[in-house]
């Protein structure tokens, strides 16, 4: 097996800008295409009791994604999400090879004791286990090394390092990639999920792919980068990359012929990408949705009052983001301006 | 001095988004704040003497540039640029100190011969001399230590690295420093341009701060990026990696302001930033103008009918790049293609 692998996730992360409504056309054909340019692993959605039946990368279960799948998966490992908040233990059903191979945990710093409780049932019922710590950087290294040591118990088939907010500079993620290295089982895969609020994903990965391991490594993408706030490390560029540093290895026609026909169409109804506003979310360390959810509703508001209005959100809220507590506070902020 | 230094070149290389059309209020906001942010270079527009009066950062005369300079310049060395295109040594008048301390001068690698006698007058006329030879790529390392020795000759104050196209991984640069490192005197400054059509601009730029050099090294950036193509590295994202990577040097804040004043206006009118289409210019080595002139008339060319349309230009005629030219092959396609 090589020791990088790309894992696109355009069906699960890229859902955010879509709410998850891919047509049963695009998901068939997106995960075909991605198995055929070489993808080595796929997260198709989220596995949600409350989920959709149909046109939905929201799958109420996890047997219903057994349709998308085509029988001729070549090596690429299908994946699924589950949110500690959303999905419990009840709607875990046996592994049977026909859906997916494996499920991503995913959980915020005050939600571990859940989180862990899950990955224990995710294994005992036949799946791949995949841990996915959100904010890592809210840990601190020794917090840190105490999660890994407790998610190693369980055997897991990877954990990953989340800048879930985009400000992670690739000295950053060297830093927890140590502890992981020092503290997992030799066989364990380590992962890395960027955002691109800063503009650092694209030079996170390339930086990974220069890692001295002897481990395997996993780089998260989705098609032209769909995701929230700037959006992901972008599939095209991280394949090429691959490309024309380490050998030819996936199909770039492929990934731009898949970005034309699904996520463009996307994209002129909704664009990401980066901003200012999302350059300023990353560098004091707010939830990028601040921008989103303000620009969504004043598109007016310039460069320099958004940076006077975050002054205003107190500490514990910045990384906790409603839209309608956004909105709130903005009409206060403009209140107090105009007294 | 410091070892590392960001020129931004917003007025000269971002004109290509609002055809210089900078007022003269916008202009001279422009430089003052730059100059209070602590960027250490800034390079004003081009001198042209088919430039404006004027509202415009095409200036007809070295001269008229005057008006727009402060008295306290701080450590700030300002520059302009010269096409060798446009512009002939007839127009060069006497370094005074009063108008700018050096020329930029630009040139294809079909101008080398002109190129290197304006870099005589400029220097016989008192200016600081840099040479920005465009496409770098485009010479073989034989050509280009051929061009960086007699460059040498005429003891220039800096050589950049363009990567015009926005193609050059950071092992290319890294190759052509090299060369620079070697050829030239130990006094020589070593400049970066880069451009964003396949993300690589920041990449490179990080890089660049972790060489192994004695010299001095110059960056360029404009803010916001704006600039031609998915444009420029973004001066907010390298002066803030600056202040977080190697001691706070640059006000993040003043650039913030300065974006929010004048860019997304500009932005509002007229987008540049990375796209699928771009990132094929930059994969198959096009101009990145055969994306932005067909787009401008044809926003409904979809990413395979890109792919399929760039098959059919000639190798000659990649890098060059009119908007007839393009609308009339996208013309000739099209009928192709229906017949």
């Amino acid at each position: 097996m090589d020791k990088y692998n790309l894992l696109d996730c355009t069906l699960r992360d890229g859902g955010y800008i879509n709410k998850w409504a891919y047509s049963d056309e695009a998901i068939i054909d997106i995960i075909r295409n991605l198995i055929d340019a070489g993808l080595d692993f796929l997260e198709v959605g989220y596995i949600n009791p409350e989920g959709n039946v149909g046109n939905s990368t929201q799958f109420n279960s996890i047997e219903r994604i057994e349709e998308y799948l085509p029988k001729d998966r070549k090596n690429c490992i299908f994946l699924a999400m589950a949110d500690v908040q959303q999905f419990s233990i009840k709607s875990l059903t046996q592994h049977t090879g026909r859906s997916i191979e494996g499920i991503r945990i995913v959980f915020y710093k005050y939600q571990v004791k859940e989180a862990l409780e899950l990955a224990k049932a995710v294994k005992a019922m036949g799946y791949r286990l995949f841990m996915q710590p959100m904010v890592t950087i809210d840990y601190s290294i020794d917090e840190y090394a105490k999660l890994v040591q407790n998610i190693d118990k369980l055997n897991p088939d990877a954990v990953s390092i989340v800048d879930s907010f985009g400000y992670m500079l690739k000295e950053d993620f060297r830093r927890y990639f140590r502890v992981l290295d020092n503290l997992l089982g030799e066989e364990v895969i380590i992962g890395f999920h960027s955002h691109n609020n800063m503009n650092l994903a694209f030079i996170t990965a390339q930086d990974i792919l220069e890692y001295k391991t002897s481990r395997r490594l996993i780089i998260d993408s989705s098609l032209y980068g769909i995701g929230r706030g700037a959006g992901n490390l972008n599939t095209e560029l991280i394949a090429n990359y691959y490309n024309m540093t380490l050998g030819n290895k996936y199909n770039i026609k492929l990934i731009l012929d898949l970005i034309g026909r699904h996520i463009m169409p996307i994209y002129k109804q909704r664009a990401w990408g980066y901003s200012p506003y999302l350059f300023i979310t990353g560098l004091y360390h707010y939830h990028p949705n601040y921008a989103g959810y303000l620009l969504e509703e004043h598109s007016e508001v310039t460069v320099s009052q958004f940076l006077e209005f975050l002054k205003t959100i107190p500490e514990e809220m910045k990384t906790k983001c409603r839209k309608q507590y956004v909105l709130e506070k903005w009409n206060e902020f403009l209140g107090e301006k105009h007294i």
